[in-house]
Order: structure tokens, then C-alpha cells, then sequence
């Protein structure tokens, strides 16, 4: 059996925590022996509590602590751990594995994925992007991300924080773009509603087409009177400047080709 | 029993003409009885040769005729029909009603979805924004509408150009942000399928959440040590400068709030 300790209550470390308790997981040998919380209520619906604990002191012996946390709070609860040369992985997709502390081995077990609060995900599609210093501890790592997702990658620091970065574009900023599409709608009394078939059907045809064959509107097309018109209809300057700012992106590109 | 007849053989057209053929949308009053092909060939899959034509002179008497075409050759194609005074739609979002001949009464009939050849849709979830210039072709455009989708909306020649704008941040722009996304994995030696899940997520979460809710990452939390380090990391000054931009425009929407 290999056991696995938690350290953190937050977004990650919850959706985490229920999906190496999801029954379908069972059957595999990792255990989640417990989670570290500050706030034992803050996981309580999810173990039992005599799972939980909220003094890093006490924490059991295990083969891999998965410290869950903010970015800027893993190097501080990595140096606190009382133990020595165990294996200790981080979950963060900007922060280097270099930032854990030195007492252990080390590592780094990074879910690629949005989490929401109370919203579940199939754990099993999520990518888990895996590093470590050698190749056994690699080994275990991939065993433990294999119990509860199909998807483990090799992964290493550089290559992590240029995904983190492209995640930045497919994620944070295209859900700006859904608020600009929000409050171009609400500015002219039209329902948002209706831009959704279309935001799930650009997600969808990506599953299928590369960027590239996907790519269709008036900066793909150079319909400079469509794009003139567009331009001359913003009266919100930021909404403009992002606009000229993509529409020239997509045209230099088209000039790549 | 209402006769359609669809003039155009490009995506659009090919979608409508699935759709109105689709077994599920049969029982109900609408039968589309032509559709105008210049190339005969280019829609003969989806319907008897005798119901398609070449020459705009043999187009048969209909209730509705539905031009799905490119939108510069919608205003010249409409002065090329023949009769007189009967409802002669378009299928654009960009295009004024205006911009249809004055010998037939106006109207528009603009599905509003990016369609992708040989990539069917389901129809009845795509919104149809319909317009015309009296409430009798109102009431004509929202029964044909209803034949083949469950979201007909009213959305007049102003606000279907917001719309349409709007379409372009959420669908043209968000692609574009997908293959910005795929350029840095392939400069990074970093499969961009580890990102899919994430693009599908990001999609899904605004079904549920507003974009506001949804909205997280760097730019949000107003890290900016993330964000200079991702800055720092971007050494194609296009990508720069669109980071830059949208990074700026939702730290300004934090200090809206």
C-alpha cells in the first residue's frame, strides 16, 4: 500500500482529496492515510476526522505528502515538516520545485485543470503534469496520478511554467473575453444567453480541428468594412484596444502562413 | 403547410438544409420544397436533384425565401429575384436588414453558431435571431424558426451587430487565444492536448457561473510577481503585448468592482 498525506484545505486540496476517496478509485493501491487543515471543518465533509489533523507535528509517516496550498505558503509549510528524506510534492503550476525545502525529497504533482468550489470534475480527464529528482521517485508519483486520472505527463519546471503561462491564455483570458463578449450583450440589451451554444461549440471544435483550421471571422477573412464597422461600434476604449489588438494578432498570422 | 426555400449552397446553407431535412423536425408545417445551388453538385447529398436549382429565374412560389450566402453578394443576389412583394430573408449577423431589395418585404434569419463543414450540430440548440418589418412575417419567421430550434429570440438590425461583435470576442477571439496557447507548448516541447481539459472546463464553467464568478489567475489576484515572471518567460513580442493587454484590462475591471 502506499500512503499519501494531504496538506491543505483549499480548492485543490479538496478536489483532490475526493477523488482519491471516489469509490471508482478504490481497488487501487494508494491509501489516503490524512490531510492536514488549519480549520478541521474545512474537510470534514469529506473524511472521517480522526483522518484530519491540524498540528503539522503529528503528522503520520506516509510515501508522499502532496502539499496543496497558495503558491506563496509552499515553501514556508515545506520547511516546517518535522521529517527528513521523505518525499514531499508540491501541486502549483508557476512555482519551481527548487522552492521546496531541502530537508526532503522532492517533487512536484500538478493537476492541470480550473477548480470551482462545489462544482465537480471527472478527475480521470484531468492531465497531472509529474516531476521529481529521480527516476524511483518518479515512479511512485505516477503510480499514485495514475489512480485517480488516465492522463500523467513527464513534465519538468521550465516546461511547467511555459504550460502554466499558455494556460493563462486558454483559461484566464478567454474567460475575459466571455465578460467583454457579457457586457457588449448587456450594453445593448441583448441576453447573454444566447452567446452560450456558441462558446460551448468554439470549445468543442478544438477537440477536433487545430487552432489554425478552427480560426474563421473578419480578421481571418481581412474584411477590413466588417472589422472598420466593428471598430467604429465600441465606444468602450478597453474593449477597443483589445479588439484592434487580436484583430492585428490573427492578421500578422495569417501573413505567417 | 409554409414553403421555404433556401438560396445558397455555403455552410450556413448546407447546415439550414440538414436541418429542415433532420427526421426529428418533420410533422411540423414547414417544407422546404428548393434550394438554389450555382454547383448543382455542391448540395446534391442532402436532397433530390429536382428540388435544386441553378437559375434564379425557375425559383418556385414560397412563403419564405432564406438567402444564405457570403454577406457582401446578399444585397445583390436579392435584386436578382424575379418577384415581388413576397419575404425575402438573410442568414447574416453583420448585415443590415436594409440591405435586401425593396421589391420583397425584409427580414433576417441569422443562426447565430460558427458551423464547420462535415461537423454536424445539433440545430435545436442553436438561437435563431429573428427580425422583420411587420409582425404578421414576424410571426411566420419565429414558426419556421421554431421548426428546427428550441431559442428563437426577436433581436433587431442594432442589436444583432452587437451581437455579432460580441461573437467575435467570445468565438474568434478566444480561438486565437487557443492557438497563442498552442504556439507556446510547441515552443516549450509540451503537448498542447494537455491543455484540452482546461478549454473544455473554462467553456463549461460559464454555463453555471457568471464570467465575473469565473474569472481567476494572476491578472485577478493581482499577483504581480506571476505576472512579471510571465512577462519575463514571453519572448515573442506579439504574445507580450496580448498579455500585457488583457492582464491590464481585467486588473482594471478589479478596481471597477
Amino acid at each position: 500500500m502506499v500512503k499519501v498525506i494531504i496538506i491543505g484545505s483549499g480548492n485543490v486540496a479538496q478536489h483532490l482529496i475526493a477523488a482519491f476517496q471516489n469509490p471508482q478509485n478504490l481497488g487501487t493501491e494508494i491509501e489516503l492515510v490524512q490531510v492536514f487543515s488549519r480549520q478541521i471543518g474545512s474537510v470534514s465533509q469529506l473524511l472521517d476526522s480522526d483522518h484530519i489533523t491540524n498540528d503539522l507535528d503529528t503528522l503520520a509517516e506516509a510515501d508522499l505528502y502532496i502539499i496543496a496550498v497558495s503558491d506563496d505558503a509552499i515553501a514556508a509549510i515545506s520547511s516546517k515538516l518535522l521529517f527528513k528524506n521523505r518525499l514531499v510534492v508540491h501541486t502549483s503550476g508557476s512555482v519551481p520545485l527548487n522552492a521546496l525545502d531541502d530537508n526532503n525529497r522532492k517533487g512536484v504533482f500538478y493537476p492541470l485543470q480550473t477548480f470551482t468550489k462545489n462544482k465537480a470534475v471527472d478527475f480521470r480527464t484531468i492531465p497531472i503534469c509529474l516531476e521529481s529528482e529521480n527516476a524511483t521517485d518518479f515512479q511512485l508519483l505516477e503510480k499514485v496520478a495514475k489512480a485517480i486520472s488516465d492522463k500523467t505527463f513527464a513534465i519538468n519546471s521550465e516546461q511547467r511554467k511555459a504550460l502554466h503561462i499558455a494556460a493563462v491564455f486558454v483559461n484566464n483570458f478567454t474567460n475575459h473575453l466571455y465578460q467583454i463578449g457579457q457586457e457588449i450583450c448587456l450594453e445593448n440589451q441583448v441576453p447573454f444567453e444566447i452567446l452560450k451554444p456558441l462558446i460551448a461549440e468554439t470549445a468543442n471544435k478544438i477537440m477536433l480541428l487545430s487552432p489554425e483550421e478552427a480560426q474563421t471571422g473578419p480578421a481571418k477573412r481581412n474584411d477590413t468594412d466588417t472589422i472598420e464597422a466593428h471598430e467604429a461600434f465600441l465606444s468602450n476604449q478597453n474593449h477597443l484596444t483589445i479588439y484592434k489588438t487580436l484583430t492585428q494578432s490573427i492578421q500578422q498570422n495569417g501573413k505567417k502562413l
